[in-house]
């Protein structure tokens, strides 16, 4: 990155992915928001699936402008991206001098919007406002803190039970990311078949690979009110009957067991 | 507007309000739409306030591209705009050169979400996409030309009770809108004045002039839902109420008995 930021005052800004669904990945946020203000960059960032899910620390890890998702580890209704601007970004929007060409994203008239003056920019979508404030103070009920607890802890089961069941995690150990969890597909399994078995015989939706990786990863979600116990036994129990179908080698019940060796050791409530 | 677009070739596209609130006047799609095309133009028109509310005919009017709003006269909640874009519009698009700056409105792409491909664009509001399935069906239990003719007769009943008070209605009388009705503020009374009493008296909400015809006219909305004899007595009685506390002079009831005249008057079914 440091290379690609070189032609100093050139770029403008960086936009980064913080919970990378396509790899199951986590950004070092703060390690990256450090070279990119090094080369006076703004950072911006991709919130959607790590928001409420894994630590997000806009103000200490100096993040610029940050956006999420209602429907992610949240729990709202899909249809909401919440999206918070720091000094510097808003800084930037307020002094850029070519008009933004899109209304619907002209940050600087929409906060506007909660200036004293409230100016109109948009008619809210309330009942989408109504339902994010329930999510949130469900967010808060639970703590957000126990919230980033729950889904590491349940994360670490899940990947504990696929590795039992011989199967390799497809993200690098030192940066696997807890709301979703890839898997690399056997070379001897047919990975689609496995998705339509677990879909049609179990009601789990697991997604697949995208782009390069089709048909060679799995990708499992375990995100806000979907990541529970009861999940991720299930979800490992199903793996385990349809790889077995395809004649792939499973120690029967080892992924469940591996699962709740993990859970049984610790004392977070759930 | 033909002198306008004398520069042929030069202008793309025409944009058009079809419902136009801010003055309660309704555009005449079809004849602007000739105009338009005879100069090899593309017509986009806003029908914001009109679809579900007045007669739209997106194809024999020849309009290109259409867009409306999910929470004035459809009655569904706030947050999706339709949006229906016409063979020559799609052309335009499809052929354009120049990269869409926006992805929210990359139509070429929204396209594809429709196509054999499935390509994925955007997370679709699910919740709202029920609210407005639900909506429309109510459309259709109704009957689209009976839903217009509603907003047409509760609004010649509004225009008549407001004139019965000696109220002069401020959009040309060729050109009126039917689910918004404006009203010229007489010169003697406080216009906001009223707009709060009705609220907070009456939980009545009416808008008040923009730009310019701010405090110099009064917005009254009869969309969708909202667009019903009772809530158009109502108003009736207590504007009457408001305005003979400003000192101005009205004929107590005459507002209520000409509404009531226009409605006795009709067979039509509501």
């Amino acid at each position: 990155m440091a290379q690609a930021l070189a032609g100093q005052g050139q770029v403008k800004a960086v936009g980064v992915v913080h919970a990378e669904t396509s790899t199951g990945v986590l950004s070092p946020l703060h390690e990256i928001a450090q070279v990119v203000h090094h080369y006076d960059a703004l950072l911006i960032v991709d919130a959607v699936t790590s928001l409420g899910g894994v630590e997000l620390a806009m103000d200490a890890w100096e993040v610029d402008l940050c956006y999420g998702a209602s429907q992610k580890c949240l729990g709202a209704p899909l249809g909401l991206a919440p999206i918070s601007v720091g000094p510097r970004a808003m800084a930037a929007i307020t002094q850029r001098t070519r008009p933004v060409q899109s209304l619907y994203l002209d940050l600087a008239t929409v906060a506007e919007y909660w200036s004293a003056r409230r100016q109109y920019h948009h008619t809210a979508p309330i009942l989408m406002l109504y339902a994010l404030h329930e999510a949130l103070r469900l967010v808060l009920e639970e703590g957000v803190p126990q919230r980033w607890r729950r889904h590491a802890h349940l994360a670490a089961g899940l990947r504990a039970g696929l590795e039992a069941l011989d199967l390799e995690l497809f993200a690098d150990p030192t940066a696997r990311l807890d709301p979703l969890t890839t898997i690399v597909v056997p070379a001897q399994v047919d990975a689609a078949q496995v998705q339509r078995q677990l879909y049609q015989e179990y009601n789990i939706e697991i997604g697949g690979g995208l782009g390069e990786l089709q048909g060679k990863i799995w990708r499992i979600g375990l995100m806000g009110h979907s990541c529970q116990i009861s999940n991720v036994l299930l979800v490992l129990a199903a793996l385990e009957q349809c790889l077995a179908q395809q004649g792939y080698p499973v120690a029967r019940g080892a992924g469940v067991a591996a699962a709740q060796q993990v859970f049984a050791a610790s004392a977070l409530p759930l």
